[in-house]
């Protein structure tokens, strides 16, 4: 089972800024992390990817189109309220898809309530910082393998 | 730990109504798969409650409140989107929660894509079905836990 | 056939106050009104409720779907206009139902000319006074046999 | 009594085209369906007319009241959402009119949700096919006997 | 002189939370205070109610009405922002009344300006905390006075 | 010089209807009153026009214009607010052309506060009743002198 | 018969600057050029007033009124869309007042579209250059001498 | 194959008027020029139609129905963009049609910028003056010819 | 204790005009009446203040603030809608004010309805005539003695 | 005469995906499709571009404007809806361009119908999937040789 | 070369009030502090204005127009939000002028956002205190240079 | 010290297109115009960076951060007002950075008047061309200097 974790701009050095807030996880731990802390993890394949490109975002996941990848949890960042292309590439790759955000963005501006990806969708998961990550690749397998059967 | 889980309208028929949308798990049921499906249950006290009336959710979130109560999980159902009442009652009550749906509510109308109660909640998990509750009930330990410490 | 007339909030003193608007009819004498005035009324149970709360109604409305009622003539009053709860049970019982009001509601505020609930109704009518409500059962009969054959 | 039947754009062919929403019913039909159907047809003249033309759906309510009609059923089709003539004519003859749809418009287009007619109506039937105009033709008679005597 | 004090959603606790804002004041201790506090409580009779549920607020009016009340003043709390269903109650009872709230809601959430039950009060008095009901029940003494002669 | 007094739709009938508001003057007697109210009538040809339909009135401006019309005058009725296509007629014909209105606009609904066809005319007079018609019509033949010279 | 002719903001330089739009017309020319071009000025007295001050505007006229004054005639310039306070004086002081501008408002920007005090204005002129004072005058005279009669 | 080419208000002069914009084509051209620039005319039954009315428009479309038309180019001038009437019409016929326009209506003011019609439209086409027309035909009879075979 | 009463435009001429609505108080009886009426006048220093003129208003709330005024109940009258430099000035000064008005402003026009001076002042009062400044300065006076103790 | 044929986002794979929408041309086919479909080939140089990043589709064109191109075909994908970037640098270079869409974009989501890049274009052609591309070529070779002559 | 520093309500106590946010420079120190961090100060003359009323600021620029001034710097205060009055002055004056902020406007409330006054500036200058004073006046010189040269 | 002047997109060839707007400097004068016209250049490290991707802004920004940079200008251009990514980014480092824009935005598009970005700024400069750029850096390293000090 292939699942790629993709996170959008400004994710690239959490971890590093804003300990208080977001954890002292950076980026290279998120592997290790959700491994840890998830229980199904037998022939789970996991692919972690940053990118500050909107453009970038969407070559990655046509790539993990054509490699045949199975589901996707994403924190799209700011894209999340900004990228109808982002919305579009995640709909028409037809991969199950879960949104996911370190904080509550619903506890933050207005204009981070709009999500063009919620939509299509699993899911949406937000406010659990490291962890919406976790609950977010416990959540796709299950859907993976209730689709899959 | 006392937890409560509470479920506003229109949700005591679920797992007789609609079942190829909300599955055939029933609110009788939710106690036993929650149990099932989370990891740490040791000393978990799961009280759930349905209501149809705003007026009355109110009444047993005080309750809740008197009785030290140390964690929600929280599915509104349409009052999410229109009750202030119960918004503000979550908030000052200064208790931990989380806001789920089974379905994810930014596939469905305009109007369901805002929420008086996210703003003050831990978290938000939708559109994962009964697994929403699952997904609340361990993302909440382990904030209670992180608190607690 | 069992059919239920729902009147919601301030319902409950028609034919006391305002007379001049609402005419002289009370809610009691409502049952006999409608006998009355349609033509088809063999094998016709009428059962007539009011609740000023939101929660009430729809425990009637799903105790009804219970019961197995045939249809529904409601008049929500001021839910009409609020109440997403309620249109959401009015919806999942999946009973053809009518939306009926005394006044003509786009003769008033603004905030009356939407309704939450017409969109899954059968039909509306709006504005004939206490025949509001007979022009809407003799239309829900007709659809009930429509349907029924 | 002298009743008008008045019906806008796009309603020449019902009964021909769209038959599983619209019935089989032709404009034609319409008179005898409506006669066969209300209960009170003595001394009463119904004149159905059709135009697709704004301007001259007001000629003929000016025509209308110059020959002192006295009641009006109207299905002004999209004019209902668009026209403010139409409407303007409708309250200055000041003779009692009724708004009718064979379709539940709130179903539809938002844009349909708005009519600039209903205001000044004596009220609204709408959703029950061709028997919107049967049942706006009783509450009609009503409403001008009571307003006669 | 009857005059009624109903306090809205989340006030049942007041002097026992948030006691910075809000005082010490409990919703018991109400009446001593305004008692205390007015210069003209000779033949008055004060009633103290609060509920959580929209409806039993207006089950509570219409007693109220029943009973002829002369005035009433109200802390409708969250139901302010979102309830036309008791707007329309404190309307055609015909009972002068007043709208009071604990805190300045203009310093708040901008969905706490509007206020469906402030058009048909007598008038509006905000942000004096326990004070507010106190100035409120004077003006309403020198009010139903004024009507009175 | 050649001017044209076009009216809009339910004009056709004033000094019929509402006489307390738009007086006794009809359509007929427009152009009577007029000459004997201006007072530079030498060589004036009035032309004086009325229609329900929104293409009636495109096609007679359309006419003046082929008949090389000097300047209108033009009370548009409810089209003012809804017709673009009378309003680019207006534009492209290059004749200077006054709006007028019987009463006040601005006194009564919001959607009659917007014109499409006040942009780009001379100017706007409205509020006086016949008399705008009169004012219009010597603001128009000053304007057409100025131009002319 | 004592009309005022008030001038608001930016309108005490006519006639020597944009002199190609406003003309060469300045404001001292602005009583001869009204008395040359009406035609009853017998009795007529004329006071013509500037101030860029919306306080002193309403000082003025609150000035009038106490003398007693018979009609304005106002261009108030930029307060037109800004001054709820000098709609509410031109409205309780009971005299009855003509708005008027020298340009065409709705051929500029979107924000002169909107008139607060358009609403209790007899009429609106707007347009002509400085013949807009010129007709508002003799409209003026006509409705308070209908007004006296 | 039997296409008409229908053109709304306002086009009845186009080739006379603002030839810089529009060019020297009339309308009497347009059906010599549509031929002589598309490239499979063999059976081509091409029938051009001016209104200036909505309602004539309708019948038109009504009558093209009738006498089974195979696919429609509209320019409908203004009416694209208040017309429900209109664009019902062209919905219900169930024929294929293409919506041209002369200019580019982006570059216009923004009510342009909404089409009633477009929806059910084949496509759109705007921007290439009397070539709009040639192109639209084009993409018809393709179009058609894919739906025949 | 120096309290200032400011009042903004149009309140000149309380107690002279509309005295069916406001009363036959005028500003001069103001003082008196207030004095009359509150329960602790002792060293209480009151100073009464009007301008129509937006820009005195704040050179006075700037005199008071250099005088060390202790509190102002202040009825800016329309600049309460308008006037962002008041609201402005009335905050910088840090001197507690309470927001009056003689009218329940929340039943008329909406624009009415909103206030950029609310925000920052202890409390609103509105819709008592003149009682509502006795009943601001009542409250001032309470919170300027919980404040310096 | 070189022409530039450019796509953005999530048009990499068509042919691949959808066919039932977009057909079965992928990107490598469309120059030999386009040049297959024209009339006027000789001399034309055609350029197709596609990437997925809103700074490269920019940096292309710049390049394009260096060397000279005659014109562009651009089918902008979801950046037509949100990149004011990529607009401001087509408006910049000044060089003919017409925008195409491969799906009728009125027929989807609102926020389709928005496009930065329409206004400055020639003109806008959608709805005809691969065939827009080519009626695009065409239109825009007639019009850089009107332009160049 | 005749520079004014303008400067509106609230601001003729900065470096009294809130000094920690608006620094210790008074008005009075203005000039000089501004004539201390310029380079070009050879033949300028500086006059600096203040005051709380729109009217006198108007007033000011007017004279300033008179006496043949050749730049303005100013810093509208609250007025900058809502005064159209101002900025019709500033525009029709013809003078450069350039707009100043103490504070960065855009971090505070949004109706802060808005100026009616940008639009015509030679450009903006906010968030630096009391340097955007220096910097404006900067590049006021400079550009009055270029457009004298 | 060192200071990032960072451009977005299309302003790469400023100084070769639309001269009479940009005036003649190029990207690569830009340096020693700024150093030309500063006064303080004793240690100034000045980066000068452009790129039309969204994505490689941030990532240089990302860069700069790392290597402790001391102030930012920046021109963002389109991506002022599209891009909550970029404005996340200049948050987070927490560095002081100022907006600038060459010309007034506030003279253009009502689109181009909303900033991400400058909320978090320090300050705003718009509208003097290349100078903008100067006065940014003069009012960067005075706020360096404070906050260093």
């Amino acid at each position: 089972m292939k699942i790629a974790i993709i996170n959008g701009p400004n994710l690239k050095f959490i971890g590093q800024r804003e300990t208080n807030i977001y954890g002292k996880h950076s980026l290279k731990d998120l592997r290790k992390y959700i491994l840890a802390n998830i229980h199904n993890v037998k022939d789970l394949e996991l692919d972690i990817y940053q990118s500050n490109s909107e453009g970038k975002l969407i070559d990655y996941i046509e790539e993990f189109w054509i490699n045949k990848g199975n589901g996707i949890v994403i924190n799209a960042g700011a894209y999340t309220h900004t990228s109808i292309a982002l919305a579009d590439c995640l709909k028409w790759i037809n991969i199950p898809y879960i949104e996911v955000h370190l904080s509550n963005v619903y506890a933050r501006e207005s204009f981070r309530h709009k999500s063009f990806i919620a939509k299509n969708a699993v899911g949406v998961i937000c406010g659990f910082g490291i962890d919406s990550y976790v609950l977010g690749v416990e959540a796709l397998i299950k859907k993976i393998k209730v689709r899959g059967g």
